[in-house]
């Protein structure tokens, strides 16, 4: 990539919500660093990989105020994979924080916030910055140090309008205002 | 600590180095973050879990200018892990990264760098900011998402003299600059 | 145990079956070893070890004429965990060896082989010998030495009179009777 | 292979032994099975996989009659890796069974039990059957559920005329003569 994205996470569409009180909206998060992360709960590298790295991330920044978002994406095997199999799915696997069930799109098998993030598959993970923007987008698993430098740098950002902390192709690199000159 | 360590790293003492054409000082390193790892070549866990976390380490900031430093801090079995044996070692094991021989100290089972840093034994591991002092100390091993994140503030600290960022106690707080008010 | 446990193994009582062309029952089996998994979808010990466990007996085994067999015992989560669940999980995992669905019992959350084979939970593993005896009985996993060993003695074991399975070597063979004619 | 291997293993030749009162020999073992595992201290593969698979195999079979032997076979860096290393290796690694240093052979890197034996390199490993031939040999690691099965078969095996070793519901028994007077 020779530009920065600076492209702003498009909206969540959820058909239900589980282990929070209420819906979330990226835009309500707005000035919190999000990590959201697409599984399924019948994919085998999401189980095996990124939901103990999910949690792992929750312990490291637990006292942060990065938001972690799950978004679980069926794009096939739906009649398996329904709301009901995931609640249990998600009180067998001890996840806790916030999970979003991608809503379905008349006509299609990919789900509507699936289409809109132009994800290929699960897993597939996006950090979000304070300021809205997508700062990174990886399907697959990313090893545990790069996902570590691009959340601390996520969360080391400035919250307000101008600075901005760009992390991308596994490089962070500091706010313009930091970088001296 | 109810305070920030922002005590300056004391000076490695050597009486060997591998893997660079000439030796390395922290004073000529000043501007440049260092990620120190003390280890022997017989610890079981510095073998099996340190020197895999090096590589990995390298290879995520391989594009930035963190440098990475190994010291061989032999305290025990002295006549095991003399300095042929550590250079096999490090040649079967592919340590690429400079690796300093700790200088032994007259009538102590403990080399002079060990002492200095005031180590508790192997592994451990210091993180030392652009401007020298020590950010992060370790007994034992952390774990990937912590050291990225570390590693990754400390190479966005700006080198200038005003602005330090200090991560301790698991945490990584932006330079005040950055913290708003 | 005090004394051998020579009680024959209780038939498999299944209300659908995957990988199979028919069902099989331990009565048609008599002859053969056979290695039967307790299993369910959403057990994250089966998923995570005794899945990969199975496919290494498979593939440790596949020239001698050790049966594996899967139960999916659902004794929680019943509406979570449907025969189309299931069908689509199996698929995902690539689990190749046949696996019944275990029939559920009116009035009770525990179905009749779990019930019948007296299993405390999932995972769980029963060792059935070429007489149809229960060889052993395993709540949780056991590491792979004990499970190769077990199975191999399992194999090498007479089955009758006439006919005895070769293991040796490191390979293991059909009796004399099975491989020609 | 198409026939059965029936050599004899080759004599052990040692300059030094560890963690034995006095030396072993394959002569004196005969009537047991031998499990016999060649590294070398400086060999990754050997540290990380082979010495982890050798404490399991102590475990698992504890209460049999197998005798686990590990030969330090140096073929390189000989200078790095010398007796007195050895003894702290083996001190900080934990490891108990008896290990002979192998005897090295005038104007040739190879030392003696290693040339005997044919070793390709490090880690191997050999089963030797109670009659004393070779029933495997393998270069690299094999994984554990065939190791499990191959030292059960060489248990199991009928060592003489007289005394039956019994290896069934995963235990495996001493032969009569042995476990009485």
């Amino acid at each position: 990539m020779s530009q920065p994205d600076v492209r702003v996470a498009p909206e969540i569409a959820a058909s239900a919500w589980f282990n929070t009180p209420a819906p979330l909206t990226l835009a309500g998060l707005r000035g919190r660093p999000v990590f959201l992360h697409a599984f399924q709960l019948l994919c085998p590298g999401c189980v095996s990989q990124t939901l103990p790295q999910v949690k792992r991330i929750e312990r490291a920044f637990a006292g942060t105020d990065l938001q972690v978002i799950g978004i679980h994406t069926v794009f096939e095997h739906h009649a398996a994979m329904t709301p009901v199999t995931l609640q249990a799915f998600l009180h067998e696997y001890r996840l806790a924080s916030p999970v979003a069930v991608d809503l379905a799109e008349e006509g299609s098998e990919i789900p509507v916030t699936m289409r809109r993030l132009g994800l290929r598959g699960t897993p597939s993970s996006i950090l979000i910055g304070r300021d809205g923007t997508v700062l990174s987008h990886v399907f697959g698993i990313e090893d545990d140090i790069a996902v570590g430098a691009r959340i601390a740098m996520a969360l080391a950002a400035s919250p307000s309008p101008a600075g901005t902390a760009a992390c991308a192709d596994g490089r962070c690199e500091a706010p313009a205002g930091e970088a001296g000159a």
